[in-house]
């Protein structure tokens, strides 16, 4: 069978080749059918949610199911990437604060019991943290072997004023690209951790709920975008923001907030830093007379001390995203995604 | 390691297990944290879903994880069971008509792209017939080998006038119990199926929404409990019900409705009808005065033909379940559980 018949890898990298699959056969076959008038962001928009208005209100609806392995990482596990991922994708709709979140449990028969306490544990703190709750969920037991070990669904509502949702794809010239904080650590980390080195410990994952950086930022200023950077990375996320809104990104790459262990690591695994997800941080697109107090304002959070402007948003190069280095420019695509499997 | 200490398949199957599990591994976690005054029905309350109230509203939310194994059997396959549990979940709490449903799919590399968009196709049409959308959605995919072909997580959310939501947990004595439709079908169906025997074509999940019975029921009377009897079969659904409404349930045996050929593969397979999944029937408590007229408008819906009067609450049995058989009476118990992987 060829690649195309198959599901493999990359279609669930969160790039090329799961936005191909998206658009081919989920999208075709979803968009639109039965939603109301009511859907002000629906499944053809291919953002981090979906907002439906009700009255005066919207309500936001985020899922994500988790993967990752090993479970337990540096920085974190698959209890807090559950709940941090869900969290974050509410926000960055522009709900932050969570109404509810699901927690779906498929668990492989002969995991300890201890183990899954401990993830639920760590569920309840995330939860805590981002100041939700979980108030349903499901449980379901696969066999030995049927399942590797912890694989754990969120879904997110949220209920904002109506028209308060912010989309992916409202970026427009001039707009200032501002990011909340350094980009790599979650996916060079797992990474590393499976090679099985980690220079002096350095590495660690941001994984964290971002919902109060979030409003901290809409608070600060005019905020025309917003997308989590996960699978795919930050390079992924700009050339998404960049299609989707019609307009050309120019990032200022030494501006880019990169850990030098991250640097380090992705040189020895052969991974660019941009290219790997992360799980605790946000591209804003902002008004340019907001940005520098966008970058104040998420400083001042337990998320944002590496907050910057990191570029901006032009009429040329419409719908690609531009790697001006210092010594000269380049296009910045996305990666292909066939190498990283499960790494949230 | 003893049986306390690794999850097993009977913490899955929906039963005492997975109830004590919830209790004391996740409830205690999770309860009310975070949880602001709008908790109507909390994770507490172990309901088909949490009923948040918002303004003049209720928001239901309602999640599933569908792990049924083989993929497709007959009378439905994956697609169908995922949209119609969780549609089915909602409308047991008393939301009809969906606002939204999230669609996260698990999948194994190596799947064939066309089985994906064939399960992709059944959940579209059974979408279509409940009247709901999906409006957003996750892909992952998995190494071969990491979990077992397609797992479906789907998360509902419906908005109902404030207070219109409908507990598993209001019985009182006098109440009758009306179950939509003859019960075993789903359960039956996928063991037989396994053990490659199915006497005629007989055998046929009765996997389908029943949002429109559950209106129609909720039209013709009132409704004072209502629990789709999945995991577990009508027998749990009973004796959950009976705990929680603090109430004693009396169950005429004869008028509860069975098809032929499953309780013959029944009999074969040593398993009773009551105590497995059902994916397309409800059990409602319902005023006595309008029990018949309940009975009359489900058997006028597609899924209410069998509709029947199968039982009363009384106030004595507090908590439990009695199972008249018209030769004497016993108690009806919930199945222990172990012996049913995968059918849902
Ligand atoms: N199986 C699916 N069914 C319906 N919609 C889907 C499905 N998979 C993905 N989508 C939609 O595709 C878009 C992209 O999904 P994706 O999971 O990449 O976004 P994300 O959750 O923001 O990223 P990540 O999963 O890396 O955190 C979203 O709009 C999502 O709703
Ligand atoms: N992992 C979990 N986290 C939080 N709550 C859970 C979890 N698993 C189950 N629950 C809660 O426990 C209760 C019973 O769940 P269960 O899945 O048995 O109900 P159901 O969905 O109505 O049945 P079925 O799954 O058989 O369709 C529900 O209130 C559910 O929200
Ligand atoms: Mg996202
Ligand atoms: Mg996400
Ligand atoms: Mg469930
Ligand atoms: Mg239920
Ligand atoms: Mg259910
Ligand atoms: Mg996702």
């Amino acid at each position: 069978m060829s690649d195309d018949d198959t599901v493999t890898v990359a279609h669930g990298a969160g790039t090329g080749k799961t936005r191909a699959f998206l658009e081919d056969s989920v999208v075709s076959r979803f968009a639109q059918n039965g939603a109301g008038d009511d859907l002000a962001v629906g499944l053809d928009a291919l953002d981090d949610g979906a907002v439906h208005e009700i009255d005066d209100r919207s309500v936001v609806v985020t899922t994500d199911s988790h993967v990752v392995s090993p479970l337990s990482f540096p920085g974190g596990d698959i209890g807090r990437l559950a709940v941090a991922g869900t969290v974050n994708d509410l926000a960055v709709m522009g709900a932050t604060e969570p109404l509810s979140l699901t927690c779906s449990l498929i668990v492989e028969a002969g995991t300890s019991v201890e183990l899954l306490e401990d993830i639920l544990d760590s569920m309840e703190a995330t939860c805590e943290a981002a100041g939700c709750a979980i108030t349903t969920g499901d449980t379901k037991v696969m066999g030995s072997g049927e399942v590797d070990g912890v694989v754990i669904n969120t879904t997110g509502v949220g209920v904002i004023p109506q028209g308060a949702h912010v989309p992916d794809a409202g970026l427009s010239p001039g707009d200032k690209l501002v990011l909340s904080g350094a980009v790599g650590d979650h996916g060079i980390t797992l990474l590393a951790e499976r090679e099985g080195f980690d220079i002096d410990g350095e590495l660690r994952s941001d994984v964290a709920p971002v919902n109060d950086a979030v409003a901290a930022a809409l608070d600060a200023g005019t905020i025309t975008a917003m997308k989590d950077p996960t699978r795919g990375g930050l390079a992924t996320a700009l050339n998404e923001m960049a299609t989707k809104g019609a307009a050309g990104i120019v990032v200022d790459e030494p501006a880019v907030p990169v850990h030098d262990a991250v640097s380090a690591a992705g040189e020895l695994l052969g991974i660019d830093p941009f290219d790997v997800a992360n799980e605790g941080e946000v591209v804003f697109g902002v008004d340019a007379a907001d940005a520098d107090a966008v970058v104040d304002a998420l400083q001042a959070t337990s998320v944002g001390a590496d907050a910057a402007v990191i570029g901006e948003v032009t009429d040329e190069h419409t719908g690609r995203v531009v790697l001006d280095t210092g010594f000269g420019r380049r296009y910045l695509s996305e990666p292909e995604g066939e190498q990283l499997p499960r790494i949230c």
